[in-house]
């Protein structure tokens, strides 16, 4: 499994690299929590200068693994295992991959290529900054498959994205260009050479005070920060509500069926819980 | 009256739309709480798919019916009527036409076309999303009659502007081309079939579970949501000093006349109350 | 000293002008003091329509006159008084020339052109709106020093610029054109004749209501008031950490050197205090 996820520290900055092209670099669970381990022992870096999360072969990354979650709907323990959140952490297991990276003192900077889908777009919007491709394309996917975006996207879209503009590329999953994304708000960067502009500005943060950078960024973290962290529970209960009811297995076998869906009335509590 | 605004449910598809035309759909205090009643009524359809709004004949709404509120200045109950905040809610009467479309769980769709002025506008605004025809004519039009915008903008406008570009806009009651307006973030989409585009997405809704789509609009409202509800009864407070104010009599007297307003020394308290 | 801050009031309009060209409008200590005395005393001013604030002969301001804050290092009993929260206020002294403007019920207009840059562009944040020439260039310029922007920043560009642009701005100390800053959401307004520009739109001011005017800053300000004052406080209590440790020393000799920085491990705190 670890080498899915390549990880190395070398000059002060260290280097994520999802690496499982085959399967378009998704996600499986023990890839997650590798994730969020790397995250975690970053912490105590003490040198540390900033870190690079990236893909391979021209896949950053498709999304979830969807065959490896499929047992989910039929084991709640397992799904509670990963919904319910971690002892005394705002965030569940889900979560932590993508939000850990705004706990770390040093800049995060994502390097987009090729798809850059649901998971694998909730991960690029925990990093500080995205450097993407003219050609990565980018979808919050989970509607497709009769889900909703539940990986902190409540933490780290609203300081990038308009709300109307967000709640249609949610409710449609299209497909967004780099160009688009740009212009809505959700890359930093749209250039030719991502890796080597990331390794650029990776080097021109080593020309800084490190003090200066991680000030920087603790200052922002916490003038841009969501006034309310409930909202990651928020996105588990309501996706815990979908995981496994009909209409999202409809949404599931229709598109392998690649047929029409034919829905039941809305099943869930339209409530905030 | 009802005929000022018609009103069906076909294929789940609500469709709402303003039938005034003499008046470029001008609202009347009637015809806002007709869109407040369907609003409300629709809280309860249970197979609803999404909410077209929309206007006719080329005019989306050119705002309140100034004739149908003049006598507003010398009626001090029918005035508290509308600003006080209507039973155990955060918002009164002159915001729930608007504010009451962010309570439904599904989608709500504004077609844009023509005159988008004043209250048209927050009407607009209280829509999740805005789809708007190139030839549409945006205003934040209050302050030519010597009143601010408060029909719920505190709630919508932060989600979408910049606070500098809103408060010129609101200042100055430019008018905004529909391509100025999607620059500002003012509207979501800018097409020459806003209509047909409207409908695409709809069908587009309809091939979703509506428990994903519901669950996400759910989600977005609470992630985007402005922190302070109290900014309802602020916009509330301020305007019911304006109405009738000698300054804001001259204002309206003056454009009626086409003459340069004569203004004495601001007379309203600044402080919040 | 006075004479490096013009101000007049003048049909009811208050022009206050930098006026220090020699240095590039770089500011002191006292030429602050004088800027947050001059929005003091404008709190009172009944008939004040709007401030304009601009600098002189195509300069707005290169900054903090870092050779009038070298002994601050050195002097703790100096460095408090900057930096401890003026008396019953969430401001501190280095804050409050940046953050006065906001407490005006009026408008306030910067006319940007030349440099805009460290204290400068704070400056100019804390204004209401922005009208630069095509001239002008912006940086968030602190790190450059080893230091954070800790003038207010975290109450005005959030209102104005995404998460990831700003820190990214703020890491490199990158030079912004005129243009970008626009798209970026940094400046208001990009016009050939700034000063034109901003004489037009007091002019128009004036055709409204002196009470509709007040009412809607007010209502904005709160709409769109940022939800944590206590940042403020963060921003001084990071920038005190930082102020003179040896990465600061170190960042400020190397620029003043023209050689390549030699840090030592980051030595402050990462926690919020």
């Amino acid at each position: 499994m670890s080498e899915f996820i390549k990880f190395k520290i070398k000059n002060n900055i260290a280097t994520i690299k999802i690496n499982r092209t085959k399967k378009k670099n998704a996600l499986t669970l023990e890839m997650l929590e590798r994730l969020s381990d790397i995250g975690e022992s970053l912490k105590s870096e003490k040198n540390l200068l900033c870190v690079l999360i990236m893909g391979n072969d021209g896949i950053f990354c498709s999304g979830i693994d969807v065959t490896n979650f499929a047992s989910l709907a039929n084991n709640k323990t397992l799904l509670n295992s990963l919904m319910d959140p971690l002892e005394e952490l705002p965030y569940n297991k889900m979560q932590k991959p993508c939000i850990v990276w705004q706990e770390l003192a040093v800049p995060v900077i994502a390097i987009l290529e090729g798809p850059v889908f649901g998971a694998g777009l909730q991960l690029a919007l925990g990093a500080d900054i995205r450097i993407s491709a003219p050609t990565a394309k980018f979808s919050i996917m989970e509607t497709k498959w009769g889900l909703i975006p539940d990986m902190g996207i409540t933490q780290t879209l609203p300081k990038l994205m308009n709300y109307d503009q967000a709640l249609l590329a949610t409710l449609t999953s299209t497909l967004i260009t780099a160009k688009k994304a740009y212009e809505l708000g959700l890359i930093t960067i749209c250039t030719e050479n991502p890796y080597q502009k990331g390794t650029e500005l990776a080097e021109k943060f080593g020309s800084k005070s490190p003090d200066a950078l991680r000030a920087a960024k603790t200052l922002y973290r916490e003038a841009w920060k969501e006034a309310n962290a409930d909202n990651l529970q928020l996105e588990a209960s309501l996706q815990t509500q979908l995981i496994g009811s009909s209409n999202q297995m409809e949404a599931v076998f229709a598109n392998m069926e690649k047929r029409r869906p034919n829905f039941s009335k809305h099943s869930i509590s339209d409530t905030k819980s």
